[in-house]
């Protein structure tokens, strides 16, 4: 191990070999207007599977693979005994995805061994890329199944035994594709995952590489509200219980909470059906959903008891009742400031315009956090649009998260 | 004709006979809660014609029936040449309807010409009884299509082709029920129209006599907000363009602009449809209605303009466009002031707790306003609700609403 090799200007990815590993694993499944659409545990899953874990074997890799069928590549170290830093993320995709999320996480994983091959680097910690079986949930529930088996946030027997939409169950997916390990899964030292950002934050703010600090906590919320169908002609202001009126009232509150309140917060109502929907007649009824969002386990917990007492004041005011029904909790993912620490000096060392940021949305990292430190690496994606076949990112960018992801990675990899 | 005959103490309908007369003819498409269905020029809609002309002939009337099927029973007056003083509505029924919307105008008609009758009673004009074809327009449109044709406001060979879900046309349906008459439509010299409420205002005041100054005039539009989808989660605040946002606000500002404006404003948004309608995706895109009412034309302009300039500033607050299309436009109509006030003065005379009010709905008065002076009588129904089979009214203010309308059309009977 050379100390110079370590710096930015002197070790370096290579640009074009990580794009030419993205285009390539994108033609299966490729769609016609340019995304990709590869199911979890289909025959192109299998084909990704084959083409990637080739070229991991290709790079040195030992392959292992796990009842649930997450795949870990392992690179060896000079301290064989040691556990490893690991890299990686998914390849199945949305049925109408794109070619870069999860997959470049794999496949940046993939170029940063390439390039400590091209370099002879071996590190002291042996190096891991992780494929996760089935993070999108589309074909089977839950999602980030398999990260989330790794993480004991699910049952493995559990698992094996949903069922997609044909009845065929994961276990009857797994063995056809014949992507069920019988390996255990391995234990890391720590786990970094780069993914293409998914929002709107890094492009609009001009920056590269985002430091994600955590992941958002969510609450999840079914709101009824019931007021009392009238005629919109004859029925007088005063004597209303609108309770489409209520439900406005409502979403309106759900963004001043998520405006005043710190930590990354977050406040959608995104589904609404108003009934009997009829352009004269005042709604008596209307289902609504609240998803709350927040970096703070007690920030969260603010939110939502003032979405509560929103929800009571407009019951009164309006004269409807107004039922909240939490469906789905998530707790806020911190992740480990050290790697964050290191992942932030890389870009400064690289001079990538960076920012700290939370991730919005569910990643794998987030189970994988719960057995060893963990962070993410953002880029930008064009717009801020992702599962969508329209889905795009900079080469330029990618190239700087692997550059970032592999400083970070060498690193963590040189610690006892 | 002999003046305290005239004084409500000494001439009176019978309220048991008015609800039998109602009573017998809601047995005519009865439905299993209560209510009525008997749809516009159906087998029971003529029998239905064939039972009320019935009554009114045996009542002394000679009747009439014009192109379009409205159907005009006659009483003789003193002086045969004169206009006749007509009453009236409709017999036709919602598909869920009631036993009193429209019948009641009708039936409360024919127990008026009875009461004379019992009481050897002429007046100097001939008195009419008007029963309008198809006011309900579920079967066919356009709405109060009988009245209309009587006013000029639809051309007869117009409504005549229109057709029903079946392909049958007016024209065919007035011919298979032998209702396609060919005597010309009679002149009014007025027209009182009694009617249910079908809202909330009498029962809330406490009230059972409204006397009705008008009908609110409308403006439809239907509203597209077009913002940008995007995933609740990671993207903040700061950066969304949420079309169900804007609309919420619209919906509230809808709100705001009828409470603050006078002449009986309402203002309603009925039908909202959003989309993807995800609760983790914010929504790009939202259709909606509003549906403005005023009595009065100059203030339901301003009304008007206070919504489009709420939808011209929230476009700009909230990144999103707001297009609003006008597609329906009804002109406000003010009853006749001096058959108001004959209405007002018997409703005093009584004792009868009375207030003015104005109809949000349509009726057939509003066209029949356009050709002769006109005024509406309410009675409350049952917690406002109409169009709908559990429709109620109290026989007592039935029969207030009936006495009312036997003195005003009294009075106006002896005018010159």
């Amino acid at each position: 191990m050379n100390a110079p090799l370590l710096t930015p200007s002197a070790l370096t990815t290579s640009s074009d070999r990580l794009w030419a590993s993205l285009m390539t694993l994108a033609q299966l499944g490729a769609t016609p207007r340019g995304g990709v659409r590869r199911l979890a545990l289909t025959d192109l899953d299998a084909q990704a599977r084959a083409l990637v874990t080739g070229w991991l074997r290709d790079a040195g890799c030992t392959l292992q693979c796990d009842a649930i069928g997450n795949l870990y590549a392992i690179r060896p170290g000079t301290e064989p005994q040691a556990s490893p830093v690991a890299m990686g993320s998914h390849i199945d995709t949305q049925p109408n995805g794109g070619r870069f999320d999860g997959q470049y996480g794999v496949l940046a994983g993939l170029e940063v061994l390439r390039t400590l091959n091209d370099a002879g680097i071996t590190t002291r910690r042996p190096l891991a890329v992780a494929i996760w079986t089935n993070e999108e949930g589309t074909r089977f529930q839950p999602v980030m199944m398999g990260s989330g088996v790794y993480a004991g946030a699910f049952g493995l027997d559990h698992c094996l035994t949903q069922t997609d939409g044909d009845g065929t169950s994961v276990a009857q997916a797994l063995a056809a594709i014949g992507a069920a390990g019988t390996d255990p899964a391995p234990a890391f030292d720590a786990y970094f995952e780069a993914h293409i950002e998914q929002g709107p934050i890094l492009e609009n703010e001009h920056k590269v590489i985002g430091v994600v600090e955590s992941a958002l906590g969510q609450r999840w919320f079914d709101v009824v509200i019931e007021g009392q169908d009238a005629h919109a002609g004859p029925t007088p202001i005063a004597l209303r219980r609108d309770a489409l009126l209520a439900a406005a009232h409502l979403t309106v509150a759900v963004r001043e909470i998520a405006s005043t309140h710190p930590d990354y917060a977050r406040g959608t109502v995104g589904r609404l059906i108003v009934s009997p929907n009829s352009r004269n007649v005042i709604p008596g009824r209307v289902e609504m959903s609240i998803d709350l969002r927040n970096a703070r386990a007690a920030t969260l917990d603010a939110m939502t008891a003032a979405v509560q007492a929103a929800a009571a004041r407009l019951a009164r005011e309006h004269g409807v009742s107004i039922t909240l029904e939490q469906t789905a909790h998530f707790e806020p993912c911190a992740f480990d400031a050290s790697m964050l620490a290191a992942i932030e000096s890389t870009a400064i060392a690289y001079g990538y315009p960076n920012m700290r940021l939370a991730s919005g949305a569910g990643h794998d990292a987030v189970y994988v956090a719960r057995r060893c430190p963990t962070a993410m690496i953002f880029v930008p994606c064009e717009r801020g649009i992702s599962h969508n076949e329209i889905e795009n990112a900079d080469p330029m960018h990618l190239h700087a998260g692997a550059n970032v992801l592999l400083h970070a990675v060498l690193a963590r990899a040189q610690r006892a």
